[in-house]
């Protein structure tokens, strides 16, 4: 069965962006020496998930940064055309996302990263998500894009694992409890 | 010099409590088995300054549970008298978190556990918090009360200690740096 998995950073008061997009505060606080366990999280992922919003700022950042099939679930993108430089290795779909992980599982993707923020929320909402990494960032930003959201009911969760990082970076892995 | 510290519990999605203020989702993942700190924590520290909700929810949780003087902070409350039982052991007052801290110093307080989201929150912004301890409770609630709120400019903190326990609770302490 096709599950999602879901690897991303968050300031202490919950935001993933300013409200405006930027990341400066994130990525000021990365320690480029330490390894936060992205290799490796993304070694046994057969294919990528992502909003419009993350896409869009992926885009921004220069050089494509993944080697896996990336699939933008947007209904503004669904019948836009994929960039030349980006063909082969991503898609656009205006499905829902259970609709959308039945078609990648009918592909034979079994493990897929989750990311964006808001795309979190929906699929956590429609019960997609195996397991989350969540890391911390010791800041505050008061005010952004939050990483969680509304849910229909609680999402229980076990502690797999957490470590902590010489440049205040914390990292816990949940499992969602079904 | 008095210093405000924060010892706090929030869900991963960033709430202290839920709209109507429960807190069943929390105690029900607390291990009463594990000791999370707060014999240590509150051993050093004089007095306690709380806002007029977490003075409320503690009211109905049966015996009081300080053994500091705690300071009421809520212009609701301020001249209303203190009721009888908890005379000696509390006060109201309707002053601002600035003044109220510099009220305790001159009473030679140096040491003061803030409690409460909303007036954690207002000692944010008033750079009244020297540390805090935040324990993450593994489940997303969706909505509530939240920890944090906003704020006039960014926090930066350092990673003092995190640890997790069998629970899955996970605890970090940050030093707010100035």
């Amino acid at each position: 069965m096709i599950t999602g998995h879901v690897f991303i950073a968050t300031s202490l008061d919950g935001f993933i962006a300013r409200p405006d997009g930027d990341i400066g505060w994130l990525l000021e606080r990365d320690d480029p020496a330490e390894d936060h366990g992205y290799p490796s999280f993304i070694a046994d992922k057969d294919a990528i998930v992502m909003g419009r919003g993350c896409y869009e700022k992926v885009l921004t950042m220069g050089e494509w940064a993944y080697d896996r099939p990336v699939l933008v679930l947007s209904r503004q993108l669904a019948d836009k055309p994929v960039p030349e430089g980006l063909k082969g290795r991503v898609r656009f779909s205006g499905s829902t996302p259970v609709d959308a992980m039945a078609q990648l599982e009918a592909e034979g993707v079994r493990r897929v990263y989750v990311d964006g923020g808001q795309l979190v929320q929906s699929f956590l909402r429609d019960g997609l998500i195996a397991d989350l990494v969540v890391t911390t960032v010791p800041v505050l930003i008061g005010a952004g894009r939050p990483l969680f959201g509304a849910l229909p009911h609680d999402v229980s969760l076990a502690l797999e694992s957490s470590r902590h990082f010489p440049s205040g970076l914390v990292q816990s892995t949940y499992r969602v409890l079904r």
